[in-house]
């Protein structure tokens, strides 16, 4: 998973598995949600931030992450059945909002079919006192590469 | 779950376990639109409808469904930090938009703490064209009944 | 949730959900063992134990919990269908295995007809140096009263 | 993803995410039981078979599938800690047990480190009456192909 192209890190794929179908035969609502967190780290991953220095993970009492991106809004539309087996394109759209704030927008296709959105906004926090900080330095730059490449591609 | 207090089946309990909680030590944040779509069938079954007759489930070929009510929007906000073994209330908000749908609004409360809140929107559609219809009489019957006690409880 | 019956906190109960269940109307597997642990955690709560005394859970660099009690085996057998909206009764078995490891056994039935059944095993370990350590003394209790409550009821 | 490795499709990967971690800084048990199933479907689709053609999912009354293979038995072991962007590879062992049943086995390594282990036992029955049935051709080729290659890749 080189990064030659510039915007690879902001276009995934994801084939619909049957533990994520309900007994109507689409998707069930929120692992659409669940797919765009894990579309986000994928991002993070290609991009080349490490996991483990983004996100608090209780290892042992040194490895306290000071900084944590709790999600404080999401939300999704749903615009045409997600079925089993369905191979969706996922492209996200990140914004930085403010210093110690960002959103990503998650975009759904099948084929040339818009099948559904998502949202989801983090907000940076010192995870000891939960007081809100500016964004750690290594999600500022993947947001703003991401931006600068998706003017670039809208060209 | 007798129905004698007019709004019981809008007024529903969690207990926050330990598979919700994700490593930053918060629920990890679809969970909660998977609780509220529980609250949802919970408030139904209180209320006196048979999930059998709402939701398609394959069960065999004679059992078919004829409606379903696909979620076509959901959103949540995050405002105080949910964690292992809190004991939230859940306050639901059904609202008829038309005919043909529908949205049950969720607050989340930890003692007199607002700690999230949820938004999930339904319409009906015939399961086999997936044409719009109008909403099933029984949840019809739920969302008046709901709003008439909401009134009540208003006052 | 008082504590008067000897074994109330070994006999719980769960209705099947929408999102438990598959394309192929039956609960979807692994969900099962999802509903044995919160069945134990339920069980610990009922019986007087607190969550945030046995869970680990990050909530800041104070409150780590020294010991944990990672699950080294599970297992799941499936007799019946379980189906949306089953009202499903769960027996709980628990058996201290040796100083650091216990298990607990799940029996779910629909009415009288045994429909699944589930085993969970634990062992205590140290959270910084993962290395085996004695059970915590709450988990002991409960595990020894249980027994003692089980041979009283089998009488 | 073409199938000239004569062993492709039961050698797969997958890199942990967020939220299959729990608050004890490991995954949370029953997701590697889910992970499991995934590697399932992958496997399927890598050898060729179509998703639609061996899961029942209600699409409408006419795309009914008249062989289900509900799960009967599974298990799982964890012998290392599995933790967050851990990129594990899953070595699945399909065996057919007799006309109308099987197993996989999935192994997870992180590098040479075996972390986990699971089984997984299915049997086929007509959707309708379920009643036992022998295996769907599918399946039984893949379980065939699958048995034979191992034995070439094992001299």
């Amino acid at each position: 998973m080189s990064s030659t192209n510039p915007i690879d890190w902001l276009l995934l794929q994801r084939i619909v598995r049957f533990g994520d179908i309900d007994s109507a035969g689409v998707i069930h609502f929120h692992h659409l949600l669940r797919w765009s967190h894990e579309a986000w780290e994928e991002s993070l991953h290609i991009y080349g931030l490490k996991a483990i220095d983004i996100f608090p993970s209780l290892i042992d009492s040194n490895s306290f992450i000071h900084v944590a991106l709790p999600i404080v809004h999401c939300e999704a539309d749903f615009f045409a059945p997600v079925r089993l087996a369905n191979e969706l394109e996922i492209e996200l759209s990140p914004l930085r909002l403010d210093a110690g704030s960002f959103q990503v927008k998650y975009v759904f296709k099948k084929g040339d079919i818009l099948v559904a959105s998502s949202l989801i906004r983090h907000r940076a926090i010192y995870t000891d006192s939960r007081h809100p900080c500016d964004l750690p330095e290594g999600i500022d730059r993947w947001l703003e590469v991401s931006s600068l490449n998706r003017g670039i591609s809208a060209l």
